[in-house]
């Protein structure tokens, strides 16, 4: 992409809106852009992003053997009558009444809709275990909206929701998921710690909430800092093997980890003084068993091997890519701007022409732009005619791991200078050897 | 994918509800489920065909040179009290009041809010050209939504927005959005014929609607045969040259074509006899060139070369990827289900074991399934123990290109048969010349 023909609107002033460095750097780095309160657009950069969030967390959930499907933002209240949320939801639900008078919503979560699809197709427990997901628009309307995407009213969820025909294999597909979590947060570049947490309106005595550790965390959390060395199942995990993956939780729930509101003094002070991480922490995922909280309302039922009808035992599992945008940014940033982990970041290289209209420099660019390109990476050139200053300060922010800097003074020597972007690590290289370096980067 | 694990829900009654036979197909092949009236889920076999279908109409806008960013679905009133067409969209947008008592709406098109970000940021012609693309759900709310996801209030659209600084370079990117919708139908299998077209609450004085023959189409359109046999922009076209895009377009607009709304008896007479379709039509796509009507009361304006204030020069461009796919269907079927086109086909090839549970046929089918997933193609493998009539069956439904049968008579012999579900071909071969013949299938 050449940033000539790009939409990247850089500001140059710090938004004074934005309380927190996420919310500063994304709009700074024209990711973002509020249009009314806790309403945003994704502009190019931050589009690229979130694309990229929501591949790994698709991957991971496609391993762990979730189906994707769309369920609609528009969801008739008769749904939610019939579950008896309807009332309870209280005024963060955006009710709707359309042309013909029907009570509508817009979707805050989606457990009674899945639960009717459930319903309407399937009969025996021969088809379960059954997870759909779907990636989709939340609307919550909050009171106090803030921190941009962080805390929006309309928000990106995947959401999952397991079926099983009882306990133990529901807890079998809640594992698959808290494992899939712990893959997905790591491949994020971000240390997600499961902690015990409250079951809220969804409801459920068996829950954890993912947090990552952050000053600007809404959550106060008391963990045990071992946590933060523990191993991620690796891409070789058996997501059949029951007691595998019920070891793999077990692990990772044998130490202290609890929300504020699930937090046990008392338990915490057993754990050694230096282990102690009393700390704010930002709440990336969430998982839930709630049994037959909406299957036994709403007859969700199949038929067992003992020939009868059972509800099916259910579980919900809520990621929110858009929030994770900003923790990314929260957790791996400089005062330069953001440093990208290489798996979400929007470009894997920017190519700094520090004297566009020259024509060596000019030469040098399109040539490192092509073989990059042709290697199958995704690469910004940037060929406007800004001063140097200006294009370093540019590519600091948006934080692509690796800067390529074609000046004419290196030209003229026949090299080019590559910057890593989380270290600051320059190297000067012939532009042959440079491009061999770069390409050889591609995946 | 395995059958077993997945979640495809075949329907083997003909819907009463569907009047049309992409509806019932779509129904029957477990695609899509009503929410509510003109509401649909999209389930796996559904969401997979649409997600392929939003891949090509991305990668066509990417090639010429639109940037995809993401507008919220939920959108201010005043936005459109600004462009003044808050009262005039009538009951068809879906009004919304949040918890704060504004006045919101639920976006039936996004031309104010595009306008809006446009003018907060860009302030000089040099900016110019721009196209900003979203593939976002939109609600309308009609009156008589019908026809499945054919026309549904809650649908998806792929809708792009240019922004120029005077009528020739608006009318160079209303040609790029035209022939990146030629080249996008031909690729999803489709022949689109651009008409002449009504630019209703839109607005503006160019316009085209892209419409595909069909019997069941609500549009009733004229125009000349000969555009069947037009040939189809290349690869290799160059969207930079002004002279090439305007020619290509003068020849797809030389002959007579148009919609009711816009039908020249006296023109259409001057057709030779033999040449005239008075046909049913589907709009799959229209774009739209409406010089200021947006960008002068909003205040979207640039610094022109002279140093003084523009009003910019916009066109939109919408295509609904929701309505594709029954218009996919509608062009490409036949009594025994679906024939998805290779470029849209939510699997590349179906295996079916005839025998479940027979060693032999059991590890032939894995033998296929590793190989070609190993390519790189994405196979269902039907393990399931229904019996073989109803695997055909559903094969065929569904409309996978490609059907790989195995059998116990066929294994015994080290054979399997290969049939090619648009022409019902049919050739048995030794199960490692299929595998070599299947895996060089893989793009």
């Amino acid at each position: 992409m050449r940033l000539s023909r790009y939409f990247l609107p850089i500001l140059k002033e710090i938004p004074k809106e934005a309380e927190i460095v996420s919310h500063r750097l994304m709009l700074r780095a024209g990711m973002i852009r509020q249009q009314s309160a806790g309403i945003y657009s994704w502009l190019p950069l931050g589009k690229r992003v979130l694309d990229r969030v929501n591949a790994i967390v698709r991957e991971e959930q496609n391993r762990a053997g979730a189906i994707e499907i769309m369920m609609p933002t528009i969801q008739s209240a008769d749904l939610w009558m019939e579950s008896g949320r309807y009332d309870d939801y209280g005024k963060e639900m955006l009710r709707i009444e359309d042309r013909q008078k029907r009570a509508m919503l817009y979707g805050p979560t989606n457990e009674e809709m899945v639960t009717d699809i459930f319903r309407s197709y399937v009969r025996s427990y021969k088809s379960l275990p059954l997870n759909l997901y779907h990636i989709q628009l939340k609307f919550r309307d909050e009171i106090r909206p803030r921190f941009g995407t962080m805390r929006s009213r309309e928000f990106m969820m995947k959401d999952a929701y397991s079926f099983d025909i009882d306990k133990a294999a529901a807890v079998h597909s809640y594992n698959k998921m808290f494992v899939a979590y712990l893959r997905t947060f790591a491949r994020l570049g971000l240390k997600a710690i499961p902690m015990r947490a409250d079951t809220g309106p969804i409801g459920g005595d068996l829950s954890h909430e993912f947090i990552i550790l952050a000053s600007t965390g809404e959550s106060e959390v008391f963990c045990h800092r071992d946590f933060m060395d523990f191993e991620i199942p690796g891409d070789d995990t058996d997501f059949d093997d029951v007691a595998g993956l019920q070891s793999t939780v077990d692990r990772w729930t044998s130490l202290y980890a609890a929300t504020s509101e699930m937090h046990d003094a008392d338990a915490f002070a057993a754990v050694p003084e230096h282990s102690k991480v009393s700390a704010r922490g930002i709440e990336v995922g969430h998982i839930f068993y709630f049994g037959t909280k909406y299957s036994a309302p709403m007859k969700a039922t199949v038929t067992g091997p003992d020939g009868k009808d059972h509800p099916v035992h259910m579980g919900s599992y809520g990621i929110g890519p858009t929030r994770l945008v900003p923790a990314i940014v929260e957790a791996s940033h400089d005062e330069g701007g953001i440093i990208w982990p290489a798996g979400v970041a929007p470009f894997d290289a920017v190519i700094i022409n520090m004297k566009a209209g020259d024509q060596a420099c000019d030469a040098a660019c399109e040539q490192v732009y092509a073989a990059m390109t042709a290697a199958g990476l995704d690469v910004l050139l940037d060929d406007t005619d800004e001063r140097a200053g200006g294009k370093f300060a540019t590519a600091d922010l948006i934080g692509v791991p690796l800067q390529v800097i074609v000046g004419p003074r290196g030209i003229a020597a026949g090299e080019v200078e590559i910057k890593t972007r989380s270290t600051g690590e320059r190297e000067t290289l012939p532009l042959d050897a440079a491009i061999n370096r770069l390409t050889a980067t591609a995946g």
